[in-house]
């Protein structure tokens, strides 16, 4: 059983997973594997765990070909499912069980290594399974925050190819979340808004860091980047809460999600990178102060001891330089990828 | 000028600098260097900007030869020694001139890349230098924090590959240092005791994590590390600030640094490696809750996008284990390397 323990300083969390230590400590891509032997392609479904949830053509059946977008347990999980909390003490230390959920969307049947050459209404069904899975995953008491992410490349932590992201489910309140929950709070016990929305206005106001304007999006590098061509998603709509987004934004999601994905690929020459979804923790109601988004971040520099001691970052790409080229970066949406067995 | 500017949700700052951006974008280890054209050894002073501070053999001169450790600034400083703070809003977001200092100090004249392989005494001077430099930066009443710290290999975000490490003064007291202020002043407020001492205490009573404990330091494997190896050197006489070492403690911990940075050389390798000082800011006087500690962060694996979305760690290597293989890990303390002109 992996084990929660919390930093008594900072208050931050970790999880000790030793069952993990089977697993290679650094990660590599693997070698490209013989036709046929990626676990997550098509007609290798016995080669994954049993699966969770699958979008499934009419008269298929689960475990077996026929699927469009398929969830399974992941083979490696940093959590575990079973078993209670039992939170304790040792001396000034506390931990519990590392008891959670750990699973991977494997986002197409084919061996397509970018979600960003998929179809625009197979990108929407990966954000409906996202959807799904926060829903199903909420009904658990003893969990209280989904955390949805995708590694793509080597450098941004990814151990497989084929195109894939994941859903890690914890009994605490991530540290990250809790200090947006709590500054985002401040911002509106002070002002009565919502940050992200003030953000919203400015950003269409002064326009320079907007990558995408769309009906119900926007897409801007944010004021205080992290990282080169870091780019952030907002629903314009205030919404808290990623599950409960509406029908006609998880259609224009795709197409958004898509075009930004395409646009760092072709200005950046397929970078490795990696996508967050922010939403709130399962225990809260509608919150007027926060706002689901997705955080794009490619892996294009390397943080080093500065950056690990403080906190701080150090971006060499102003984010109006970065929003300007890649709002100025033309990609095509068609779809070139031939839906081939694996 | 490189700017500072600051996330408005969770206040995190970051550094703009502009001019970084004539570096790669993503750091390599430079390829060999052709013999002589380090620009950090002995004999090429005129490659670096003008030594800030050197221990020079008796009769030598400035940018010459006859230096034993050499303090540069940083040929692409993230910040700025010149200039005013000019702190500024811009809607809501703030900012202010990236003011600050970036230096390098050069460990060694000969071209050593190992910190761990110089001797003793040398290792005992770079602390020396440590703090000198941080006694001389804090007149300056602009700035507020001094952060050391070493980046060894590419995978660390090493760019050169002579021993060196660097020193990052800013005008903000950088967020992860804030939180172990508040985090430990919360504790001394609740217990009236030093977090850090208490960790010491139970530390050398369970044994399990400790890697090696001396008359004046201790070094262990922290119960929530967040990764593989990670070790903390902690003075054992509270002291909240690094330049306020006392001599003795210098002198043990040229070897303790020595030795624990040999046992993960030899334990993992030749890893990847930073180290950072932890120390207390400027502008405060010696503090009862806080102290001043180095954590040495072995990069075997990467983080991924969990880690970045959430602020949790996965850390497959449980600390117990860590410190039972380094503890065992046996070093040799007697310097091989040759001291030959570069």
């Amino acid at each position: 059983m992996p084990e929660l323990r919390k930093d008594p300083i900072v208050g931050r969390w970790v999880i000790i997973a030793t069952d993990r230590a089977k697993r290679p400590v650094a990660p590599k891509l693997e070698p490209p594997l013989a036709a046929g032997a990626c676990p997550f392609c098509e007609g290798n479904e016995d080669k994954t765990p049993h699966e969770i949830l699958a979008y499934r053509d009419r008269n298929t059946r689960h475990n077996e070909k026929g699927w469009r977008v398929r969830v399974v347990p992941n083979k490696f999980p940093a959590l575990q499912i079973e078993g209670d909390l039992n939170k304790r003490g040792e001396g000034i230390y506390d931990k519990m069980n590392g008891v959670g959920a750990h699973e991977v969307i494997i986002e197409c049947p084919f061996h397509e290594i970018s979600i960003a050459n998929l179809g625009e209404e197979n990108i929407r069904e990966i954000l409906w399974v996202y959807r799904d899975r926060l829903v199903d995953l909420k009904k658990d008491p003893r969990l209280v925050y989904g955390m949805l992410f995708k590694n793509v490349g080597a450098a941004a932590g990814a151990s497989v190819e084929h195109s894939h992201s994941q859903l890690i489910v914890t009994p605490i309140v991530p540290i990250n979340v809790w200090e947006e929950m709590t500054g985002s709070l401040e911002f509106f016990n002070y002002r009565g808004r919502c940050i992200y929305c003030d953000m919203i206005h400015q950003e269409l106001a002064s326009e320079k860091r907007i990558v995408l304007d769309t009906a119900n999006f926007i897409a801007f590098a944010p004021y205080a980047s992290r990282f080169p061509f870091e780019t952030w998603i907002l629903p314009k709509n205030h919404n808290s809460h990623f599950e409960n987004i509406q029908k006609t934004e998880v259609d224009e999601l795709g197409t958004v999600l898509k075009t930004i994905l395409l646009k760092l690929e072709v200005a950046l020459d397929k970078p490795a990178y990696n996508y967050i979804i922010h939403t709130s923790p399962f225990d809260t109601q509608a919150l007027p102060h926060y706002h689901w988004h997705i955080e794009v971040i490619p892996r294009l520099t390397r943080v080093a001891g500065f950056e690990w001691g403080t906190g701080f970052y150090i971006n060499p790409v102003p984010p109006e330089q970065a929003a300007g080229y890649l709002r100025e970066t033309e990609v095509d949406l068609t779809v070139k990828q031939k839906r081939s067995g694996s």
